[in-house]
């Protein structure tokens, strides 16, 4: 149906109508008293998801301008930086360090699969010279569904004391708990179409102390991602650039909504979807592709194996307008990503369960009993 | 009164009503076909708007990220640059092309004050060995409300036959007559908030086959703003990271505008604002920041002697609800600019005027004929 659009993908995920009609209000001046309060407000309130005291900047870029910015701007050309690589933004890290002339080392996992911390501990705690200036983590693997261990990994880096953490927090900022103050982590980013609930266009970087330190020597040269000129704006209720008013206006309204549901909440709603999505899945028996142990709390990619992947996404968007996500780069046709991520509700995963469900029997899929999918969604929504 | 703004400052200007409601539309995926209809709907648009043939890409940042991308993808370090700067947006592009290691040459004017051609041509014509890889030129200086005579200086930039020629057409794209392809402009940068009459958060960045010829020896390091990555991405009706769906939906609707509007009349309406703002300043007594022969036609700005510029700012905006811009840097308190930019008619024109001229009254000034400014303006509307 015209207009019917449902969207159960990674990013961009549903905003809220109250986002959407903020948004369309009239922009004011960026360099009014009234725009600096919005500032302030967004500013304390990106703090608060963020859980930290330390600087919270906005930027105009997508996630992937938001993580350069976190990069470029602490590191000089040759450094000795770690990347953590098991999918495809992994890989765009690297080849971000890679573009920049660091040095840069890759940590791999398949794809599916969880980067292992103890290769991290052993190049860490074998760098006795301190050559090691940052380590780059993805958190939660968009194109995977793989929910990294960013807390032990961060451990080794705490360990080894010098490097920086550096942290694609993407599709895990705001589904999942990532205390940046009490975890140390120097650099976080991430980008507004994911557990923000607004549309792309903003992105975000929180900034440590010792970051900041780095970046006093880090020769990089930049301008336009210069976080040192975010900073010094942010500490006047100001902006370095023009920013994207409406976009900010939604952010206002949608960070109100996430304050009133509390950090908590919000992260126990993420697991009940992620576990109510996963154990639907099994119980039609559709193969997951990533271990229930680093279940991504944004995205769950399934793997399907005697049902072609594409043909259950392409009919759930036609029969029932819902917009899966598909497989990436080599795991195009091989899997479909059922987003779960931000503005999404128990309703939204028992209406794409039922879908996905009743697609399976059009399809002539003999291993689907009609009606498992939800009674296993309903088993985890009760609390069973 | 409370929410009775009216925006007359050169950025964010007035937004369509019919614009901002087009953004409060829910997001779509930005891989799906439907998207990619827009997409191929706006470039096409976006090449009419600039008399072009060549690539016209869109990023998600402000006006700066799009000159900035338009400077470091077609240079490498230790490359001879010439920056005109006669604002503080010239002086920034000598900032950016300084912080990106390039052999800056600045040919200056006073704030206020065109660049003079010949400074050009004197540089260009002595450069036998063709050193000179490039000449950056603001076109309309935001600041001071100058035109720089882009025309000229480019002509002797094609007489040189190596430079490029990259121009900040971030207030005049929309305004003024910016013919790419005839007079072979290598890269033009412009913003959203400007006369594109949308909210700020998208950039743009035309690009000549004679730059794409520079991009592929270019060492400067880049990433996200790497254009190669959008001109590949735009030719297949695609974006290289999240594009700002809502904005482009306003744009959407905005150019649309504008082809109905036709090119010839957005331009003699800009023409004809610039001339009643101008004309009724002077009625008034209020002496010009600059001369006629390079008025901007996205900005007026006005330094009045006798009366204070602020008193005058501050009063229409309390009594009025219209926002005028101030000076900026060592003009803050000098000057004040009148935004008609865009989204703007003649009736703003004439409200703003009224209100101006209504506050000197207030003022005590004496030097104001009540009613002479509105009927200098009404004379330059009767096409007097």
């Amino acid at each position: 149906m015209e207009d019917k659009n449902m969207l159960m993908i990674p990013g961009p995920t549903p905003v809220p109508e109250s986002v959407l009609l903020a948004m369309a209000k009239h922009p004011i001046g960026h360099r009014s008293g009234d725009f600096s309060k919005v500032i302030a407000e967004l500013t304390e309130n990106l703090k608060w998801l963020h859980q930290t005291k330390n600087d919270v900047l906005m930027l105009t870029a997508s996630g992937t301008g938001a993580m350069e910015a976190g990069i470029i701007n602490f590191l000089s050309p040759g450094d000795r930086v770690i990347v953590g690589d098991n999918g495809k933004f992994g890989e765009r890290w690297a080849k971000v360090a890679k573009a920049f002339n660091f040095n840069v080392e890759i940590v791999k996992a398949e794809w599916g699969k969880p980067l292992d911390p103890e290769e991290f501990r052993a190049k860490l705690s074998a760098d006795k010279d301190k050559t090691i200036k940052a380590v780059i983590i993805t958190h939660s693997e968009t194109s995977t569904g793989v929910l990294n261990d960013l807390e032990t990994i961060n451990k080794y880096v705490k360990e080894h004391g010098e490097a920086l953490i550096i942290v694609d927090a993407v599709t895990s900022l705001g589904a999942f708990n990532i205390p940046t103050d009490e975890w140390g982590l120097d650099v976080v980013g991430s980008g507004s179409q994911k557990g923000y609930m607004i549309p792309p266009g903003l992105g975000f970087v929180s900034v440590s102390p010792k970051a900041w330190q780095a970046y006093k020597t880090a020769t990089t040269p930049r301008f336009y991602l210069d976080l040192g000129k975010y900073k010094k704006a942010t500490d006047e209720d100001s902006s370095p650039f023009t920013p994207p008013i409406n976009l900010m206006y939604g952010l206002q309204v949608a960070l109100q909504m996430m304050k009133r549901e509390g950090l908590e909440s919000i992260f126990s709603r993420h697991q009940r979807l992620t576990r109510a999505t996963r154990e639907a899945m099994k119980a039609l028996g559709l193969p997951l592709f990533a271990p229930d142990t680093c279940a991504s709390p944004a995205i769950t990619a399934v793997a399907p194996t005697v049902v072609d992947a594409e043909k259950i996404r392409s009919l759930v968007k036609k029969k029932f307008d819902i917009v899966l996500a598909g497989g990436q780069d080599h795991l195009k046709g091989q899997i479909f990503r059922i987003g779960h991520l931000g503005f999404s509700g128990e309703r939204d995963i028992l209406t794409a369960v039922a879908a996905i469900e009743t697609s399976l029997v059009e399809l002539g899929y003999d291993g689907v009993k009609s009606g498992a999918g939800i009674a296993a969604a309903a088993s985890v929504f009760a609390g069973k």
